[in-house]
């Protein structure tokens, strides 16, 4: 039976690579890790064995026995904090949960000489501001990173590759792009607006929103498409390659935004809180997906169309007072 | 009267860099920091008025109160675990003691409003694993560290463009080659040489040392040359420029050994420690030093035989035994 350690395993993200475990394979075991439970219950897979250790990846000694003693096949290391606002206002927190973490877990690898396939998850800030002229971004693209986040989200990808050339480690490295989905958590821009609209039709106003900036472009994915672009990555990707994992196209937030109120049947006052604002930001980022689209097949299945709609659908459903 | 910081005071480099100010400046103020006290005598300056705080920049609370108490008009951040071959076997360490440690400090200068102008030193290691046709390497060349020393270097560099622009912060960066130089520690190869070389000639043998690989080249430039190209840098540089600091010139480890037996009238066996060979090392590493030379003026005055005269005779007075 193959066995996939997961970390980060009380995210959004995690929980949907199971559920796409669960749709593909026969048997498989999976442990999950995280500093805190997981919302959803292991049981709810019938092919899946699966367990959680509460695990703190700062903790090396922990670290190592956990890996050591399960012996994964698969590593999806998704544990980060991914949000690039709170790398600016806890910059050393940030960084440290972002590469530490991920430090330990392949030295643990290596130690214990292990040969795990490993996905190290990357982020398309890494890219940094960017000249309209070099959209999209290929995986050729230079980095420039213009947040604490995306400094700490490219060393864990040179990381990567020293580990993978210097002790051959079997790593791929992904760079994705905005993920967005059910059950993703509300300091998360989509989510936030969706929750908040949601409120609003429910609860009947204020009709006022505040947000930030809402001109920069981003690059949508939904995450139940970039879970299986983590599975086929590990079945056929290739050891120390790099992949976008993005949907090819840019979206202003405030279309989001239209999209989601003209599907609510809602006009909402938008206002701009400089609270939101941060020091440095990209202002457009869209990527090329050519690569895993050619290595691997992969390319995206859902429109945003229905990722707005099964967002929304999922914050009528769990809609919680703000 | 202007006010230098200094962080790994206890170094070689910021012991020339004293010398230096010594020289060329009628009065300053420094206050030097490291997790160890200087082996030097901080009176010695009669133009310096010179201190010492034990300081380890882990301790952010610490960091923050003393940076906030002297208000530097300059930071040179020379404190770093820059061993290659120790951030092999301790990655962790050395990655948190070469990335924390510089974004507790200007997290401490951006906190507290400072506009000091600092000087955050990297080094030649950032380039990586290059071909000949690379060589020499500008500070255009692409960035590909192989060791986790270098991306700890990297992850500074990038901390240092994301403070600048994000901040306004004045920051410049250097990619400092292999410095050599008197008071160098022997746990860098040239001055390892040199120290054991001295223990055979005045010991009378044994007339073999064991050595890494001695085929690979590195781009020497002397520790007096640097610091002045420091101290030009706060005069002169431009702010949030990378500058390299280099001869310019390649020279093999076999060629310095030769040299430093020439001089002493020595033939000796080298004989390869596979101890000393590294998972993955730089095969070559030439840099240009075109742009600072443009820009501050700035060109190496020591020749390598003069280094090497300055590291022999530095070790023959200062010998120890092995």
């Amino acid at each position: 039976m193959e066995k996939y350690l997961i970390t980060g395993f009380s995210g959004f993200v995690a929980r949907h690579f199971l559920d796409f475990l669960g749709k593909v394979e026969t048997e498989v075991s999976v442990l999950g890790l995280d500093i805190i439970p997981p919302n959803f219950a292991l049981d709810s897979y019938t092919n899946i064995k699966c367990s959680f250790q509460k695990l703190d990846l700062l903790d090396v000694e922990k670290t190592e026995e956990v890996v050591a003693a399960y012996k994964p096949d698969y590593i999806l290391h998704l544990a980060s904090y991914s949000s690039v606002a709170f790398s600016w206002k806890n910059p050393l927190l940030s960084f440290q949960n972002n590469t530490a973490i991920f430090l330990n877990l392949i030295e643990a690898v290596h130690k214990n000489s292990l040969s795990p396939r490993i996905i190290s998850v990357g982020s398309s800030e890494e890219y940094g501001n960017v000249e309209k002229s070099a959209i999209p971004l290929t995986e050729q693209s230079p980095l420039n990173p213009v947040s604490p986040y995306a400094v700490a989200r490219v060393s864990q990808e040179m990381f990567s590759r020293v580990y993978a050339h210097g002790y051959g480690l079997d790593i791929l490295m992904t760079r994705s792009f905005n993920h967005i989905g059910p059950f993703q958590k509300d300091i998360f821009v989509i989510s936030s607006f969706a929750k908040k609209l949601i409120s609003i039709k429910n609860n009947g106003g204020p009709f006022t929103l505040k947000t930030g900036d809402l001109t920069i472009v981003r690059d949508f994915v939904d995450v139940r498409d970039v879970v299986r672009a983590y599975y086929l990555l590990f079945k056929q990707g290739i050891s120390g390659e790099t992949y976008n994992i993005c949907s090819g196209t840019g979206t202003t937030l405030s279309d989001i935004l239209e999209k989601m109120e003209a599907k609510l049947n809602l006009s909402v006052k938008h206002e701009i809180d400089p609270g939101f604002i941060r020091p440095d930001d990209n202002r457009i980022i869209i990527g090329s997906n050519e690569k895993i689209n050619q290595q691997i097949a992969w390319s995206p299945e859902y429109s945003l169309d229905q990722s707005i709609e099964d967002i929304l659908k999922y914050w009528d459903e769990n809609e919680s007072p703000l």
